[in-house]
């Protein structure tokens, strides 16, 4: 992804947030993580999210999606001592489909990304709104999609070590070098 | 507390919440919880707030305050293993003076709780508007006021065991029972 890629993405964030009375201040917006994945496609697969604080005991994180963005299926797995990251999604506006592990949900509001069907493999669907939650344990493989008008995500979690999560798609690197215009 | 008054307090906090867009599910709304301390002077000294998830891991809280209403100074001791609630605070809206220890802010800009004067003993202000946070290391004495609109406040923090906080004024309970009318 490029750097100009990145700024817009960054801008319509702050935009989406600022909409929904969620303040960020200047330093933090230049923080925003617009995380791609590595797969080019960032309005298909792709996030956006701003740490507020991720410390040895707790983390806090915004999320966005834009419409019908998807990130991608993925698991956080144990490392050293930690059992593995355990994570509370909290829809703050708009539509979340959200797929984990167990009995696949059938007609599935979601729409798999085209040409990466094979790495999607859980269907069990939770369908968040504002308001609604949901908690998910260590090691469970998730995806998730907005619906057609994106939405906002409120991410309470233990600690958060993005660089060590397992994707199903092979060819996802969570951490991309940024291209310089 | 009477009931009456809970519930009073409650639909308030809701509607607050709901004003700046923060969605409550109708079950939350009635799980708020209205902490007078005891003290029979809740808009003076109190606090609202709905525990999101509170986990042996991690914690997620809203505050609310009611226009210059004080949460008393407290602090979170170790507990077992657990070295003490270590907690962030993140101003959503409104204004927030927040009171650690440290050297002590001349002039600060809380009204100390009229009567209740000798429990005050930390004055370093820490000022928070919107998208400004801080987070209180375990066993830091710390109280905080919001200034003349209310303030509402996000907490993240590491597991909350509110029964064993430590409050300076010996007369506050921090779960005391509520009168039905």
């Amino acid at each position: 992804m490029k750097r100009s890629e990145v700024v817009l993405a960054q801008k319509r964030t702050a935009d989406i947030l600022q909409q929904n009375s969620i303040v960020l201040t200047e330093d933090e917006i230049g923080r925003i993580e617009v995380a791609g994945f590595g797969l080019n496609e960032l309005q298909v697969q792709g996030l956006e999210l701003i740490t507020y604080i991720n410390t040895d005991r707790y983390c806090a994180k915004e999320l966005v999606l834009f419409p019908r963005q998807t990130c991608p299926e993925h698991s956080h797995p144990p490392i050293g001592d930690d059992p593995g990251k355990t994570e509370t999604f909290r829809c703050r506006s708009g539509r979340v489909f959200l797929y984990v592990e167990g009995e696949a949900t059938s007609d599935i509001q979601a729409q798999v990304p085209v040409g990466s069907e094979s790495y999607y493999t859980v269907f069990h669907q939770i369908e968040l709104l504002p308001g609604q939650q949901y908690t998910i344990q260590p090691g469970i493989k998730h995806w998730f999609q907005s619906g057609d008008q994106g939405a906002i995500v409120s991410e309470f979690s233990s600690t958060s070590r993005d660089e060590y999560d397992i994707f199903t798609d092979p060819r996802i690197e969570r951490m991309p070098v940024i291209q310089e215009d």
